[in-house]
């Protein structure tokens, strides 16, 4: 971007801006009775960040507290949420950065062995949008090898460790030939990323503040961050996302870190909120690999958008 | 101002901070009987702050990620805000940046179509409490004639981007003929706005934050803002404030955004507030232009004020 | 203070800052049955800080949005608020910055006749603890003439603008013969203020952010401060504190600021916290002055305390 | 650390941080009939940090406002506490800084002769994290004997002031001899803490933010925390995290602050909580020494994590 101000900006630059990625085709079948497998009226997607210790130690902040905050997620947190996809004979979507698969080598395949997705999330939830493309390739290439080593298989998805591209990140998505990315916000429902206007292939399913444990229960004690949602209210704001998106036929998407959700007074929700998808026989709980292979299909060539 | 501490001001210099720009007279009609067009009790306008991309464009903060957020307002809000207007058969005001306009250039006339007023929100949504009167006039008198070329009619009223006025911004709009503003917050009734005491003949229809999504809801990860607010409870405080004024005989205003109360857990609040409003039928729901012309029948040339 | 880090002080500085203002005796009747007015059981004490434009232009931030959100206060929760008092037969006390009597010359005047207090509140909202000793006792010795003038008596009572004192403002307390002070918290029931382990034979009616409407519902768009409280969940708070003064037979002490409680959504949890108070025909409501006065029988010469 | 990217740092880096302090064997009976004293299905812990004037002191904010603040804690806070715990018959353990003490000689005695436990938080609340071995050492060795001192028992547990380690608290808990700290989070239950992967035989007794008072209630006005959270859903929280552990079998621990919950409206809230807690007669309420001690039972040799 040049040094003017945005209210200076010739028209070429704010158009620049915004299709440089944008959302393109929507990637649901118009007919809501074709559109989801086995006829289902919605589709549920859930998914957890299994971050741990990484955000902190990407921040250098390794303080013996720090890291025993993180350390919860994988020690508590991860055994809960197992038994609670279980009893709900629910599979989901795993992210974790390649540090968090390292530092606990069984973690990977227990996901795995469970019939959920493990899919890359950074190789230690770096700032990705401030990386070069040479350093953004490096990182993810070594995450996805460690992810593929440990899985047996090789993830086809990613989530960016900030929700958000740099310059480079669309390229490389492209370069490492994953089918999906989850970590935009441009609408509910999936959808073909474009880039400066034309079609990419790839998928996009977009994830929201809304639908994310973090913004309402973090605590940061040198921030202004605080858990002041209570987990009871918030329940009932991701009832009314699951309610309105089935009324629509569409998808509803989750997202929860084990560091977060795993506590006792939270993850209570989590299970309240399945009994209420539960209470439905029209739902598809799925990975968002599996959704994102699955309305992959109605990927067609059109004319490119300028 | 002089560079003195407040405390060490001259009387002239407070007085003229408080007298430059103030409210007069109030310009709803005294006798509650004959205030409201059809005889109704009270006034409700609905009004959209179309800025989409345009907030973070402002900023320069131009990554995907940020883009794909605002695209939402206008790909996945403004459909499901028109469903639902059209549901309750409720005309409202959508104040709205040239360059979301122009980015988009069927949003405005389908605005228009469906019986809503389109009014001017800035070029970019730019910091207009930063600008030279010559910047302001030019910024708001380009984004005037978009609106003008894509509505088909001239823009009556204004909403600053800042909701506050530079030191030129109440000069600009006697410049450009507007015939009232929606950006101050001196009172719950439209009044006449006062310039250093003397009568300017703008109607000001007040907005407030409490009748705003924006401050319960925005989520910004860089700073410490969180949607704390479960939906739920907002509804009941704007239902209090619609409460309020239907039973004071005055106007209830409220202002909501595409990309933030668009999303499902947020627009059902609407949905019940219009089921609450319509459960009286003595409202008038009407345009802020609509109103504004209503009420400055009442302007009247009075002593000034110093 | 010396620049060492407090870890190491000695510890004639640590217990210096303590006892430099410090609570002293209680000023409560040990019987309960003596203790209030009429034999009431508990007593309320409802004030005001009539602030306006005042914070706003404290710090230069004298935009024409800015100053309509103070005007508000003055405008349309002044006289929603005084109405509510008389529907409850209620006084109240008003702590008002000189600056704001001074623009409305008529605010003052009616407080009195409608049997209210009015108290000093400085002279601008000045950030009172960075003043010298000579500037605070200029200001403050002002405004109270103002108020002297207006009221047509001499106010008794001092809230600070900040709620905190600076190494003058007890003396400056002393010197122009106030009886009391309501910006402290350190009980929640009056007592005398000790300085340096003196007895002053002050009055400290303490405050608390608790029982402050401002902390829960104050929006300054350049900080991360937002009305994240519904109104109605606050009402239970300022309930709770009610009941639990009532059952100890102590006082509950509220304070209020017109831009803030005075909108329409918060009044009317006033008005359900009257509905509630009054539901208990023995409770003396009063002002801080009249509970000050009462209170102060009960001052006595003891021993000093080191 | 070096000073590379966290994404360039060596393996050996990233797993050096997270291995410094880390949760080793838990030290819960695998048979939960056997878990707890008298046969009982959980364990509640209560406790307070009385830290009273010194966070504010400890930061050089020693106006009379900040002091007061504090000083309500010892004032008022704590004897409601005490008759609290009396009524439900709960021993509670009391972590105070020795300046706090020193401040109130009465403090620590009482404590004591009401059956509480007094363990050591710092001398004067210092930031733990940021001082040299010698200093920590010093500071703590000399608040364990005022406390040893005044309670005529030495104290067997710290809490750190900062709820984090130096890279020398471990060392220097183990050097002043302490069985348990409790300060960290990486588990609900008491776990043995491990130093580059080797046993310690220091007991960890985790705390947790959610099951803390400060984080939803604290106000501190120069920064944007604000008490958001309503008291009545931060006790539906700790019920929810309470009713979880009784489920599970295991440890309930809550930590407050006397200036924080002490209020009024607050203290309520744990009142009803020791309600819901004492409707089990199957609970053992304990202290965090007893407690300890009875895990240490379970601390055995064995192989070294690497």
């Amino acid at each position: 971007m040049n040094n003017a101000q945005s209210w200076q900006w010739p028209e070429t630059e704010w158009r620049g801006h915004v299709n440089r990625v944008r959302a393109g085709q929507s990637l649901i079948h118009p007919d809501p009775a074709q559109r989801w497998k086995g006829g289902a009226r919605a589709a549920v997607l859930l998914s957890f960040d299994s971050d741990h210790e990484t955000p902190s130690l990407r921040d250098g902040e390794t303080s013996p507290g720090r890291m025993a905050q993180g350390e919860y997620g994988a020690r508590a947190g991860v055994p809960r949420i197992l038994e609670l996809l279980r009893r709900y004979e629910s599979p989901a979507s795993f992210y974790i950065p390649a540090v968090c698969a390292l530092l606990r080598p069984d973690e990977v395949p227990t996901y795995v062995e469970q019939g959920h997705e493990v899919a890359v999330h950074g190789w230690i939830h770096e700032r990705n949008t401030l990386l070069t493309h040479e350093q953004e390739l490096d990182l993810l290439g070594r995450a996805t090898d460690v992810l593929h080593r440990q899985a047996g298989i090789r993830p086809v998805g990613i989530r960016t460790p900030s929700w958000d591209f740099s310059d480079s990140t669309l390229d490389v998505i492209r370069e490492l030939g994953f089918i999906y990315d989850s970590s935009l916000m441009a609408d509910d429902e999936p959808y073909e990323i474009l880039a400066d206007g034309a079609q990419t292939g790839i998928v996009e399913i977009p994830v929201e503040w809304i639908r994310d444990d973090a913004p309402y229960l973090m605590m940061d004690r040198f921030t202004g961050l605080r858990p002041y949602m209570p987990p009871r209210q918030l329940l009932q704001i991701w009832k009314d996302e699951f309610d309105a998106a089935y009324a629509e036929g569409g998808v509803f998407q989750l997202t929860m870190h084990p560091h977060i959700i795993g506590h006792r007074s939270r993850l209570m929700i989590l299970a309240e909120l399945m009994d209420h998808i539960r209470s439905h026989n029209d739902v598809w709980i799925t990975t968002h690999a599996d959704l994102a292979a699955h309305v992959a299909s109605r990927l067609t060539t059109r004319t490119t958008i300028s």
